[in-house]
């Protein structure tokens, strides 16, 4: 779930709203797995360059130093992630969202065959990035590709490259299993959002604007429930700083 | 869930059994809550006097310690427990199952008006127990009783001395919630089960015996799933040191 | 340690300077022990009503949320706690600071003989503190204390108060051990220590101030050494909205 | 730590002894740092082909699980650790001991300008090894290319063949700082240590045998403090299946 608007305490997005995120991370209704509880995290910008993080193993829904921060963080750009392992041990470093520099990067999905084209994928970064990766997932290691290709510069460009490049490992690699993703990325000031899949399947994603600010989200939500909209599958969201909206279809 | 017979390994009970207590932690069938998501516990006995306990804040299906530990630890008599918080934030000293010298104790369900009635029900305890109790939950408060109670003179006696106690307290309060509860008591060699309720709802509960040995669980599991038998409501089950099975009524 | 003064980052309190808390909770060197791994806790004023708190089993030196929170987060007043255990298990509900509404509180030291009068202590409190009370230290019970004896009207009455009502209790219970503590206290605005000990060992207690603000702290740190005044034993500090400080003693 | 012997309790190990492994994780006398607060593990063989793991985040002086654990777990070949992290977070995945298979291994030291040539490490492992490590420590590292090595075969010429390939890829990259280990390696029967440094400054390491058993350690602990011998530099120590050590040097 992503917000970007006016300032607002984060516990208005996560706790106070209907069908919240923290209660999606108990009973997910369009995520493959119903429930989210191997970890959380959430990310904010707040006057400094860099965004804050605040991850943890837990449950989101049983954190009560999530409980507290969201209380007291006020911010115009959150985003906050629940997380479900498909195997792998919980760890902090494997806790959405990553950020390098002012850039913040979550994603849900998977790689398709990832174990097959690990080393692939993490050979083709540059040595900074593989030496200062500090977690594990297939998800950081988009987020990595993203930077390597021109993140700053072209950011629907960078993710077509970047999916490319993924799909091209797979296929030398003989791997069927699609690549699906939908992925929220800003450098604090824009926002953008990409939903995609090798196969007619990726992953659900939804937008919704208002006069307080935009929503993207996995799932709708809120007592409000009409104004969401699909992100249309294979495109790529661009939202200003001014909260304009403008969606281009990925050209892979 | 309790299991008392022949040696076995915990993983043999936890991982390997078809709807499991692991898959059970994050799809609950005929729970009050449908994740039981905020931490676990395992007790056994293995030639000590006390008994071990393993207890973890993490989800249980996301714990690596729990699978490994599952995988080497052997013994005649495990207790097993998943855990879903009403509230409370989950803290290790508040993971089922507690322990006492040789005694240990886990229990499903709730003191209806718990927070009306915590100090009377706090105050009844002697010195010892009461400065030596490490959690807070209604839970332990149940078993410190069941210990004051007499539980290694009469366990049956005291199981009643406890609930009417408790009922008293209530009354007194003018609670209305009912004492609705299912426990699980042994010493390292008898076997104890419970299911009360002061309302016509007790939680399920449900054994099953083979030529391997008994099992007692709030919800049935396992491939072969003829045999199990409901624990009749408002009753105490004792399983003695050869497996047979007695069932008392409670005379609250 | 304890900050009022202009806005600042937490990070330039607890990671900037020399011989800082984090450093110290490593190689304490006036501290009973020598290492304060037993947990931790932030807490700050910024906007809202209560305080914010931040509390983690694991040693400050080694935590990445902490780290990344006290880059983001700005505050006029600050505390900040490493701890100690003397034996029972770490858990955040008995970490430091505590709070309830408006008010927050930390304290070094230990009620001697609190096993003994652990019930009587509890006793004293009313029902809604008794029974929300989410943690077991002794640390909490004086907060309660100061609370049930008017710390909103009368801060330094009620530190006096809670002295005398907890070292009657130890009278008549035969304690020995001495009650010992430094503590620091807050509204929100004000800001508030106190130093005491039944026996001529108070821990130790220092302040400096300068044209940024206030820090009171158990151990100097920083660059500039100079400056640190020790806080006298069995005094009382007052630190006003305008960071004019006074001492008065405690009359016990 | 390293036990090998008669059956034991880990407490025995761990918990008992004067100036045990616990209390050296407070203070240790002889180690790099002075605090091991960053995480603990403990292995052991119990009849079962892989070794048990246990592995926490939180100091080992203060974690109730571990103290429960190591009064039950009875074996004769025990592995303990404690760890100092030099920067990097701590998480499960990177506390030692490290398992493959039935093979068992632990790690004290570091191999200098790890940064520069991490990559060149990680490409030399086989698509396996790289694809299904956990953890990101060197010490992982280490652990991998002795099994690529010929572990199972030649252990004291696997780690010759280690050290030698490693020490060429810091040449390659014009690292200058030394590489320095102390490792321990078990297969469930035989035991092995081994203790090196490019420079002449290896991590200390000592053995010490009674008609018990055999005991290897980073720092002499325990009641007898005789008869603890040095192990020394550059060398491959072997015990036996029947305790008969044999030391020799490592060939680089």
């Amino acid at each position: 779930m992503t917000y970007r608007g006016d300032p607002i305490y984060l516990e208005d997005l996560l706790f106070v709203p209907e069908y919240s995120l923290i209660e999606q991370s108990l009973h997910a209704r369009k995520g493959a797995t119903t429930t989210n509880g191997d970890g959380f995290g959430v990310g904010w910008y707040a006057g400094r360059e860099r965004p804050g993080l605040f991850r943890e193993v837990l449950p989101a829904w049983n954190d009560g130093n999530l409980r507290e921060l969201s209380h007291q963080i006020m911010s115009p750009l959150f985003f906050a992630h629940v997380r479900a392992s498909t195997g792998t041990e919980t760890m902090r470093a494997n806790c959405h969202p990553f950020a390098v520099e002012n850039w913040m990067f979550m994603h849900n999905g998977q790689i398709g065959g990832y174990e097959k084209i690990r080393r692939a994928i993490d050979n083709a970064l540059s040595d900074t990035l593989y030496t200062h990766r500090p977690g594990t997932t297939d998800s950081e290691a988009i987020f990595l590709h993203l930077l390597s290709n021109g993140l700053d510069v072209d950011p629907c460009g960078a993710m077509e490259a970047t999916i490319r490049s993924i799909e091209d490992m797979a296929r030398q690699a003989d791997v069927e299993e699609p690549f699906r993703m939908t992925a929220a990325i800003s450098d604090g000031k824009r926002l953008y959002a990409a939903r995609y899949s090798t196969d007619p399947e990726p992953p659900s994603l939804y937008y919704r604007q208002d006069e307080i600010g935009t929503l993207i989200a996995s799932e709708p939500f809120g007592t409000v429930t009409d104004g969401w909209r699909p992100v249309k599958a294979n495109t790529f969201l661009h939202c200003s700083e001014d909260g304009n909206i403008r969606v281009q279809p990925l050209m892979i």
